[in-house]
C-alpha cells in the first residue's frame, strides 16, 4: 500500500503537494518554474475548458489565436502594464544555436542576435490591441469579442504546482467597445460567468467584488474579482475581469469613427481564468484521503469494481453490469469498469479514493445472489448496499445529491469563517488565530492598506458588491464608505 | 463592392494570399514569421482539432501538457535532433526587464541572465522523454499514449501563411512501448488516422507512404507520411508519423524492466498535423471567387438570406423560416440566418461566396408566393430554384454531396497529374511543363536524390506502400527497388 497523505491538519501545505502527486495531477519540470500537467490532471482541465468555452460562445464571444511574442516596445507603450510584467518574463534574444568549438554541444549563436528582443507574453494586450488597431475603423466593425486559449509565462520565483508557476494554461478574453458602458457591462458580465461556473461546476462558492487600486490589474482602470476561501482559510483569487478603459487605445492609438463620424478611442475589457483553479479546486473540496471531485469535472464519475474469482464469475458479473453501464452511460455519466486483473480490489478502492471518483460501485458473487451492491460516495465516505435493480438511477440520483452536497459544505464553511470586526486588535486576533475571511472598515486609502499588509499579511481580497454599510476605518478611524473583506492569500 | 482575388492561373501564389486574407482567415502580425489566426480561420481549425481529438481518444490516448521551454542541453542529447533543429529556434536568454537610463522605455537587465539558455520548444521529444524517465520502471509502466496540443516555434525565414509560419499550432502525439513491433503498428496506426481524417473530412486524398532518408524527421528511425497535391500540382506533406526507435529512450536513458525483469531500452514514436493544413485545405478546393469549405469543416454550413423591404416582410419571410432553421440545426447542421439590416444581399451573396460556405438559401417575396427557394452550391456553383416544402431535407442531402463531390473532384485532378516516367528526360520534361506529382524509378541513393533536386527542385515525396515494381533507376541505371514519387513541394 502506498504511503499515506500528511494529514491537513498537520502541514496543509505539504498534503496540497503530496496530493497533487500522488491523485497523478501533475509534477514538477526539470525546467525551472514550469509543469507538467499529467493526463488525469489535464482531463478535469479539459472539463473546465470545455464547459467555459461554451459559456464564452453563448455570450458571443469567438476563439483566436495571436503569436506568443510580444515586441519589447509594445510592452512599453502602456505604462502601468509595462511597470507589472517587465519584472518577470522571458525574453527570447536570439534565434539560433550553433555548435561548440569541442563539438560536443551547442552555444547561442552570437550572430543570430534579434534586432529587438522579444518576450514572451505575459498577458496579450498589447500584441492584442496592435492588431484591433487594424481591424477597427468604424463603429460598425464594434463590439469585438475575442477570446484565446494559451500558455502564457510570468517568471515566479517560488512556485507551486498549478497555484504558481512560470508558465500556465489559461484563457484570456478580449473585447472591444464604443462606449463606457458596454465595456463595463461587458466586464460585469464575464464575472458572472467565472462565479456561475465556480459555483455550479466546481461547486466553490464565491464573493463577487472590486479589487482596490493596489491589487489592480497593471493597465486596467477597474479590475472585478471572484475569491473563494480554501480549507485552510486562506483566500484564493479564482477570476478576474477588468474594464480597461481606453487605457490600450490609447497607448496603441486605436480609434473608431462613432455615426456621426466622430474620431473616439475604443473601450476595452480582458478577463482570465487559469489552471490556478485546478489548485482552488483540490484546496475546496478534498481531504485526507486524496482528491474530492465534483461530479460535473470529474473525467471518471464512476468506477465500477467487479469482486470476482476467476473468469467465468467475471464473466457472469460483467453480463449482469453490461446494462447498468449502458444505461449510465446513455445519460451522459462517464464511467470506468474496472476488471484489470493485475490489480486487486483493494488497491482499485485506494486508488479510486485518491483521485476522487465521487461514486464506487463494488459488486461480487454474494451480492450477486443477493441482488444487491454496495455504493460508496467519495465526499462523505458513506457505503450502502443498494438493491441492484434501479442501480442506475440510484447513482445518476446521487451524483446530482454529491454536487449539491460539495457546494453546501463549502459554501457553510465559507460562511462560518467569515467575521466581521470593528477594532484593529480585535482584526489581528481573528486574522492570526482563527483565519479565514475578515469583513472590516478601511479608510480607502493605499497607505492603511499597506500598514495592514505589513503588520498581519492580510490583504484586501475585494471590496463586495453587496450593500454597503458607512462606518470608520478600524485602523486610522477615518470615514469607510463599507466593509471590505481581508485575508491572507495563495 | 470589394477587388477580386487575382486568378489563380495568372498568379497562384498571390492568389492563396489575398485568399487567406479575403476569406479572414490569418493575417501576419508584426512579430517576424507569427501569424493571427483571426476568429473564422480558428472557427475551422477548431473544428480539425475536435475531429481529431475525439479519433486520438478513441484509439487510446490521453492529452497532457509539457513546459514550452527545453533546455539547451536536453535538447543536444540526441544528435540528429539537434542538428535538425539548432539552426531555427528560439533562445530565451534573460527573465527580467528593467527600465533604461532614461526612464522612457526597458531593456534588458543584465543581471537577469539564465544559468542554462532555455529554447522554445520546436517539438517535444526531449522534455517529454526527460519525463518519460521518470514515469517508466516495469512493463507495467507501458504503454504510454500521449497526445499534447500546443504551439511550437521554428525560426523560419521565409514565411507564407498557415503554410510556413515562425510559431504554429499543432498537435504532438508521444508514445512509448516494450516492443518495437508495437512501436511500428502504433506509428503505422496514426498515419491511418490522418489518412482518413484528410479523406473523409477534408476532402482531401492523400498518398500514404515513408520519407526517403533525407527527409527523414531528425531523430527518427523512420518517417512515414501523408502526401497532398495542391491545384498548382505542387505536394504538400500534410502529416507525419514518426517510428523513434530506441533513440530517445537511450538519449534520456529510459529503461524497463520485462516480465523476466531485464532492463530494455523503450520503443517510440511521435506524430504530428499542425495549423498547415489549413493552408492544405484552402489549396485542395478554393477557386477564383474565394474559399470552399467540405461541409464537414464548414463553421458555417448553411447561409440563410431573406430577401425583404420591410419588417413586414422580413416578419413573414423569418416565420416561414424558423421551421426550416430549426429542422436543420437539429440533424447537426450549422445555420446562419443573415437579416443584418445594414448590408444588402448582394454584400451577403460574396461575402459567403468569399468564405466558402458550402450552402445558400436565399428566399424572397415572390418565391414565397410560389412556395419556392433558391438554394445554391458553392462547389459547382449551381443554383436551383426548389420547392420549399423539404427544402430542409434537400439541404441536408446536398451538404452530403459536396462532401463527395469535393472529394471526388481533388481525386481525380491528383489522379489526373500522377504520371509514370522511365526517363531523366521524360522526368525533367514532366516537372518543368507539366507539375504534378512523377512516380519514377531512384537507385536509393541520398547522391542521386540530391543530383535531382538541385537540377530540377523535385524532391522525393515518399516512397509509397503501394506494390512494388523492380526496375532501374532513371539517372544512373542502378537497380531500383520500386517506383517513388517526385514533386516539388510546398
Amino acid at each position: 500500500m502506498a504511503q499515506k497523505l500528511t494529514k491537513r491538519s498537520e502541514d496543509y501545505s505539504s498534503w496540497y503537494n503530496e496530493l497533487v502527486g500522488k491523485a497523478d495531477l501533475a509534477e514538477h519540470s526539470d525546467v525551472r518554474g514550469c509543469m507538467v500537467i499529467k493526463p488525469y490532471g489535464f482531463a478535469i482541465w479539459e472539463k473546465m475548458k470545455e464547459i467555459l468555452d461554451a459559456k464564452f460562445k453563448e455570450t458571443g464571444h469567438s476563439n483566436a489565436y495571436f503569436p506568443i511574442f510580444i515586441p519589447k516596445s509594445y510592452l512599453s507603450k502602456e505604462a502601468a502594464h509595462v511597470d507589472g510584467f517587465a519584472k518577470e518574463c522571458a525574453v527570447v534574444t536570439h534565434y539560433r544555436l550553433k555548435t561548440n568549438e569541442t563539438g560536443d554541444g551547442v552555444v547561442v549563436d552570437p550572430d543570430a542576435k534579434l534586432e529587438e528582443e522579444l518576450i514572451v507574453r505575459p498577458t496579450s494586450e498589447t500584441i492584442i490591441w496592435n492588431s484591433f488597431g487594424k481591424w477597427i475603423q468604424s463603429y460598425r466593425d464594434l463590439p469585438i469579442k475575442i477570446n484565446q486559449w494559451a500558455n502564457v509565462v510570468r517568471w515566479e520565483l517560488r512556485t507551486r504546482l498549478f497555484l504558481r508557476t512560470a508558465e500556465f494554461l489559461w484563457q484570456e478574453g478580449h473585447t472591444a467597445h464604443a462606449t463606457k458602458a458596454e465595456a463595463i457591462a461587458e466586464a460585469e458580465q464575464m464575472l458572472d460567468v467565472y462565479a456561475d461556473f465556480a459555483e455550479n461546476y466546481m461547486a466553490m462558492p464565491v464573493i463577487k467584488g472590486l479589487k482596490t487600486e493596489s491589487e489592480r490589474f497593471a493597465g486596467a482602470d477597474e479590475t472585478y474579482c471572484i475569491e473563494a476561501m480554501m480549507q485552510d482559510g486562506k483566500a484564493l483569487q479564482a477570476g478576474t475581469s477588468h474594464f480597461l478603459g481606453q487605457n490600450f487605445a490609447k497607448a496603441f492609438d486605436v480609434k473608431f469613427s462613432d455615426k456621426e463620424g466622430k474620431q473616439e478611442h475604443v473601450w476595452a475589457t480582458s478577463w482570465g481564468v487559469s489552471t490556478r483553479l485546478m489548485g482552488a479546486l483540490i484546496m475546496t473540496h478534498s481531504d485526507d484521503e486524496g482528491l474530492v471531485l465534483p461530479p460535473a469535472l470529474a473525467p471518471i464519475q464512476v468506477a465500477i469494481i467487479p469482486i470476482y474469482k476467476g473468469e467465468e464469475q467475471l464473466a457472469e458479473i460483467t453480463e449482469k453490469l453490461t446494462p447498468v453501464i449502458e444505461s449510465l452511460r446513455k445519460q451522459g455519466v462517464s464511467v470506468k469498469f474496472d476488471d484489470d486483473d493485475n490489480r486487486r480490489p483493494g488497491w482499485k478502492f485506494a486508488e479510486y479514493e485518491t483521485k476522487g471518483v465521487p461514486v464506487r460501485l463494488a459488486i461480487g458473487q454474494r451480492d450477486l445472489a443477493n441482488g444487491k451492491a454496495e455504493v460508496a460516495r467519495r465526499d462523505t465516505k458513506e457505503k450502502n448496499l443498494v438493491d441492484f435493480e434501479g442501480v442506475d438511477q440510484y447513482i445518476v440520483n446521487l451524483l446530482n445529491e454529491i454536487q449539491e452536497n460539495l457546494l453546501n459544505r463549502s459554501k457553510t464553511f465559507r460562511d462560518e469563517n467569515i467575521r466581521e470586526v470593528n477594532s484593529y486588535d480585535e482584526f489581528k486576533e481573528v486574522i492570526e488565530n482563527k483565519g479565514g475571511f475578515v469583513s472590516a472598515h478601511w479608510d480607502g486609502t493605499m497607505e492603511t492598506e499597506e500598514q495592514i499588509k505589513n503588520e498581519t499579511k492580510a490583504t484586501i481580497r475585494c471590496i463586495p458588491f453587496t450593500e454597503k454599510e458607512e462606518g470608520v476605518c478600524m485602523v486610522t478611524g477615518k470615514p469607510s464608505k463599507g466593509r471590505v473583506l481581508f485575508a491572507k492569500a495563495y
